[in-house]
């Protein structure tokens, strides 16, 4: 009998790859963690009608199909292991319509997410989401997680600037789910359904998106340094409590500081401190700037403020740049808490607690604008040890106790599947994979992730 | 053998009406259509545990529930019939919890909108979704409707505006969905799907709603007569073209302000003319306003402009009287269709174009800053003449041309569910069919409604 990758072949030559390299490459993420075993192939469809023929033969063979964007992901959602197709959509990205009057675009899934802004500039508009993977992750993936940022408390998140998706379903069926206007609720919102499914209810094949003008006026960059993360995390509150809304407040701890600097070869940040980087845009941007100094400085802070975009750019560049330090210090399990923002000091004990009780360290940074912190476990070799895994249960069930969630933005994949049941109670937990029956019977889209047994 | 509402009394005793005028009201909602038939009983429980028991027995005798805000749909989604039992929310009434440095607010879900907003105030902020029923409207019904409103291209829909539903299944089951933070992917969006399900899913009995600050500042209304509706539509594109993003923006054709301007007893408008309605809030919004008279004079409108709060209050209150106004003119089958912003003329010529082939008049306002129309059809008596469901079918049919919806804000209910297989295509009909099943299996929540067969 011919096997499942000789009739894709038949199909989409040139579009099979089962080289080593590509299969290796597919069995893991930007987390650092892979699946067991090697996928069966890549597969690399160039339109909606190649997906479409790559869901039949996977259906109709029971073969399991792992969707995949430009494999930037943290929670292990897109890694492949033995017995499966890695489903490649950065072949298919094209800008396909741009329409400014109506703030819209129309896109395939594996363009780049910054390529799109590049092309979107000339229109005087651009697309919010900003992933710190921005570079290199594809917009069809910052979907299929349901993708943050560091502008999204101003700007918004991924669920916010997506009015409609086109899927193939598990048995090969097109979709088109949503709509192009601002306003619209025919039917149920499969479009927010499918936002952050992480691959488990359909092949994002297309996608409307909703975009915004271009913020026009100056963009002012606070600096302002702490002696401890507590005090800097309650400034952080106390910005958002005063209503002021930064676009971009990221707050780094000592340790993420110091690694970063060492990274990025900067002079070494003053000992023990912790800094909040903020930015205001827009109209009031200049107003805002100087009322945020002056509240941070009454908080005991060291503030400084530049309206040069290009040293704001540079100060932000040492946040942008958290992900690649914490990988030279090992293999990192990268948690994702996202509590109240009157709550991010608490967020902040607790880590503090969780740090003494598990003797490890916990570099953290957090979109404190958003109350979203990326608590960073680091360690050596492949698996996560047993005290690691309790010490990020502690975290959790904290972050759980204070009004927050187990992953603002990253998703739940491989690596947090052990505690949605958790956060979700058991009845809406199987209600969630009764839907997921609905569209998927077969159970081969993605199998294991989000939903562990 | 007991009967159901037998059941339902000792349960709850003085929670279940079964008087002839409380079951009449329950068969209509504002669309002024009604289901056949007089439903057993008008249920209001006081707490969810009511609500479970209320549901549990339904499952055990599979009895139909239609769950019922302060019925003021306008596409009969909370009408109820023969055999089937209305449960109204309009009991669980209370603000629970406001925390407005985390612009976070929980809720029951039978407070009335503005009652909603007036317990916010002292506090500095509010929940942006203002349906024109917000006198009277449940905050549980905008969301199960999914509402909209006048104030939504800038501050949002109801949809930006709930983190998180608390809900009761068919079967009784109370499930929390969603978060108390602004950013969380835990597991699908089911309070998305749940926003705007139209009481096909589950009975929505709390809500954590997101808020937003007070706007301070100067609130301008600029007012523009212009002598076709034609002119005014594009008029209303090139505002949002230019880039500038007024809180409000409202269009009403000459038959429509000439049956406000009789219903309120004001001087008759001028004849003929079309007006927009534009406010402009925040800290440009004198500027705003100053753009956007130029940008109007120069395409040739009448334009006056006013910082005076109550003159714009005033004026808006034409608007805001469009439902009643048409109520003294007849039954009405009112439309809802969204196209995108720069289509909005293109609509008014399809209107003019239906008008003419069917022999009819069709009052016609639009939130013109997101392409909302709401073009009225007006009859005598109660059911829809043919003539009238075929120029609505024009319409519709016109409006998916334009790259529009059939509904932006009303809902589908059982006015427009003629019509929703054809925007969502049969694949997509059949799996939210599906999905709802995967919630309510025996089909016991608000059968018939959305999806007719």
């Amino acid at each position: 009998m011919i096997s499942v990758v000789d009739r894709l072949r038949q199909v989409l030559p040139g579009r099979v790859d089962t080289t080593d390299a590509a299969r290796a490459d597919a069995r893991a993420d930007k987390s650092g963690h892979a699946a067991s075993g090697m996928p069966l192939a890549v597969l690399y469809p160039e339109s909606v009608a190649d997906v479409q023929a790559i869901m039949r033969i996977a259906t109709e063979t029971h073969t399991p199909v792992v969707p995949r964007g430009a494999g930037t992901g943290l929670a292990g959602g897109a890694n492949t292991g033995a017995g499966a197709l890695s489903l490649s959509l950065t072949r298919m990205n094209r800008v396909l319509e741009v329409h400014p009057d109506d703030l819209i675009a129309v896109v395939e899934p594996g363009i780049i997410n910054a390529a799109l802004n590049e092309a979107l500039r000339p229109h005087g508009v651009w697309w919010a989401p900003d992933p710190a993977s921005r570079e290199i992750s594809t917009v069809g993936g910052n979907i299929a997680t349901g993708a943050g940022g560091l502008l999204c408390a101003k700007y918004g998140v991924v669920r916010d600037a997506v009015l409609g998706v086109d899927v193939v379903l598990a048995d090969g069926t097109l979709i088109h789910c949503g709509k192009r206007t601002v306003k619209g609720v025919a039917g149920f919102d499969l479009t927010s359904l499918l936002i952050g499914s992480e691959g488990r209810l359909g092949v994002i094949v297309g996608a409307t998106l909703k975009l915004r003008r271009t913020v026009s006026g100056t963009t002012c960059t606070v600096t302002a340094v702490f002696s401890s993360v507590r005090d800097a995390a309650a400034g952080a509150s106390a910005v958002t409590a005063a209503g002021i809304q930064p676009a971009i407040m990221e707050l780094m701890d000592a340790t993420s500081l110091d690694a970063v600097h060492r990274l990025l070869e900067l002079d070494p940040p003053t000992v023990g401190a912790s800094q909040l980087t903020i930015q205001t845009d827009g109209v009031a941007a200049t107003e805002e700037a100087d009322a945020i100094a002056a509240l941070l400085t009454a908080r005991g802070a060291e503030v400084a403020v530049t309206d040069d975009p290009d040293v704001g750019t540079e100060l932000l560049r040492i946040r942008r740049s958290m992900h690649p330090a914490m990988e030279t210090l090992g293999t990192t399990l990268i948690e994702d808490v996202s509590v109240p923002r009157s709550r991010l000091a608490d967020m902040f004990d607790e880590i503090a607690r969780i740090e003494r009780a598990y003797g490890v360290t916990i570099p953290t940074v957090a979109h404190a604008a958003d109350g979203n912190l990326h608590p960073n476990f680091v360690f050596d070799g492949q698996d996560v040890p047993d005290h690691i895994w309790e010490a990020a249960d502690d975290l959790f069930t904290s972050a759980l106790r204070v009004g927050g969630t187990l992953t603002g933005e990253h998703g739940v994949g491989v690596l947090k599947s052990r505690w949605l049941k958790a956060e979700l109670g058991d009845a809406q937990w199987q209600l969630q994979q009764r839907v997921m029956r609905a569209f998927d019977p077969a159970g081969i889209l993605n199998p294991g992730k989000v939903f562990a047994s």
